[in-house]
């Protein structure tokens, strides 16, 4: 496959022929003739997680009820699929857990983390994303540390100065800048102070080697480029080496390490099974396990590489129409969706919708466009683009009221 | 319906002829000739909630993508559904909102309720539900409060003389005694203490009227007597005079006022989804507000009285056998199971389930009876009953190790 950027829709066409990943497309269920391109926001149902819910609701729970717990697997479900997940984001089987959402986690991982950091103080940066600085904001309050609303790009000189704890998206929700883990993973080292990582956009999309860049804390989103489904349950990852110096802020019975001796009194699992919480909600987390099926053969170098390559294409046929653009250029890393400017976003994205084209906005001025590697190809994003110049040279859009709740995450 | 205890087969069935929820054995899907004694733990499935899933799987989530979030209500999806669970609790439908695990929901009521009670002290008894005890210890240290473990029973008399915050289970999992919320309410006022009420073995079994009752804090579970699946997600209750006085101490995005608009700063949603975090669990959620149409027609009270008529006959039946019991006896209140002593409980619960009838152990000696009353006849727990007696009399089981893992909660 050339890195080239297709000039033309036999160009394009010849980068799908010699794309590693153009197989991948059968394992999902989308219709066709849908150019799917938020897949940064909710991933498309596969066959196979499709199929795991179904067995989940008619076989495991209809027949098999309370016994499921114990011949189903349903109690190792979460470390289980941690297991599987954890090869994504390059850490051993035994550091990742499913639980809760990426906000709870969040949570329980700056908490934990105030064993190990200089100083308690939590840092966000102000562009960060919403949740996480409503999540870290509060958790100081409850337990009365410090926060600090950083300026945008300058939570690690904060860390720095104050050996405290940043929480810090690796793929920019904006703009899909990636972070550089191991420089940062350095500086909070000699600060003494703690990085705790959203993988929320980096997830299933860019090739992450957490362990070889000295990351220690991690959570992360399953509903997004791993299609788990919507609302499927998010993970957390601790380093094995620190996990029993640092304890859940929210230890329910599932972080026990005998949660059926029913104690009184709170003793940890000796691993990343503290960071459990309540009873998991099985069917979703059956259909994100189900999801994680296409990625067992997939190299995540290429995964990454086809989103920039797709990206490049989106971010090249954009420039030609005068579209600016806040995400990185060509040759820059960058995550799994290209942000592009227009005053009239919102109801550019939904003269594409009624294309069967799915693209997203984000207020006031932002249209993003997913690049998901398994489900897209490179003649999918030239026709995208080619629906989107047609859009926007006859103006056949109309101005509607932009809708908030029209928008997901 | 008479009041009486069958005392023979025939007076079983005249039983089930009169009882008025026999035809709700048809809503669920369960295998001819198992009797189920475990709802207390897990609910089974219901056709509703079965195809409530298959829908959101195969419908919303497969063809309807990201438009889902609007389109088929997935949005308001964790509000709506708390709407229909608050009649079966007695509030208002604007008090209820579903989200995460009753261990997460009794954190956030417990963090709120400092605003109210007149000492932040945090108090649960010594045997009350484990994981309770584990988050609420966790909270107080998190939060720098004083925890007390209380005697059994002696919680309210330390809320009494402290103002504190007392978290309690209104149906024991161990006995099924019922609490008087109304009277422990009122103590709790006079001392200007709060009290946040876990109705996990409570909610859809019993007639509760928490509004009538004074109380103004609850968490419960869906997974038990509302049949609401595998780990499905629980619910909380703040009544809506004090909801704007109080704050979550997880407030995550879908709690927040507008949480599209993507602030940087948080602002509480007006109402009980203030106490919303991350995005819901949309697959198990959908299975669970399926479950819920099983209870459109059902009166609570009817449910309460026959549930507490099949565990007179678990216990007229089990005295007859010289077992002695924990619950509490006919003519008092009681919830939806029923729990006698036996020092080879474990096998004789597998001898049980061998015959295809499914009850549950807790260490050392306790084997719970489930009597939930929309798809249990009083057939149904005679002949279970007879199997139980052959059994004992016959001796014919053996005692294989118990095994921790083969109990749920």
């Amino acid at each position: 496959m050339s890195d080239d950027i297709p000039a033309s829709r036999a160009e394009a066409a010849a980068c799908d022929a010699s794309d590693p990943l153009r197989q991948k497309r059968d394992a999902f269920d989308l219709e066709a003739g849908l150019i799917y391109l938020d897949g940064h926001s909710l991933g498309p149902a596969s066959h196979s997680s499709l199929e795991a819910v179904n067995v989940a609701g008619h076989q495991e729970w209809r027949r098999g009820l309370i016994r499921s717990w114990n011949d189903a697997g349903w109690f190792a479900l979460a470390r289980d699929t941690g297991r599987r997940l954890a090869r994504l984001i390059g850490v051993d089987a035994n550091e990742v857990i499913v639980a809760d959402s990426v906000s709870l986690n969040l949570h329980k991982l700056a908490a934990a983390a105030r064993a190990l950091a200089q100083s308690p103080m939590l840092i966000v940066e102000e562009d960060e994303f919403p949740t996480d600085q409503y999540m870290i904001e509060a958790l100081a309050e409850l337990a009365g540390a410090d926060f600090v609303r950083a300026a945008p790009g300058a939570g690690l000189d904060t860390l720095s100065r104050t050996g405290g704890i940043l929480i810090k998206s690796v793929v920019s929700y904006r703009s899909a800048a990636v972070t550089d883990i191991k420089a940062a993973e350095q500086r909070a080292r000699e600060a003494d102070g703690v990085i705790i990582w959203d993988l929320s956009h980096a997830t299933g999309i860019i090739d992450l080697d957490l362990k070889a860049a000295g990351a220690r804390f991690a959570a992360g989103c399953t509903y997004k480029y791993l299609n788990g489904g919507p609302g499927a349950p998010a993970f957390l990852y601790v380093d094995q080496d620190i996990v029993q110096s640092v304890s859940s802020p929210l230890p329910g019975w599932m972080g026990h390490a005998r949660p059926f001796a029913f104690e009184p009194a709170y003793a940890p699992a000796p691993d990343i099974r503290r960071f459990a919480a309540g009873t998991p909600p099985i069917l979703s987390l059956r259909a994100m396990a189900g999801a994680l099926d296409v990625f067992d053969d997939v190299d995540m170098a290429q995964s990454e590489l086809k989103a920039r390559r797709l990206g490049d294409l989106v971010l090249s046929r954009t420039r030609a129409m005068s579209l600016k653009t806040i995400s990185p250029g060509s040759g820059k890393r960058r995550g799994g969706h290209v942000s592009v400017l227009h005053e009239h976003g919102y109801a550019i994205v939904q003269a594409l919708i009624a294309r069967g084209i799915i693209a997203d906005f984000r207020a006031p001025d932002t249209i993003r466009f997913g690049v998901a590697p398994l489900y897209l190809s490179f003649t999918d994003i030239w026709d995208a683009m080619d629906a989107l110049e047609d859009i926007l040279s006859s103006r056949s859009y109309t101005a509607p009221e932009f809708n908030q709740r029209a928008a997901v995450t």
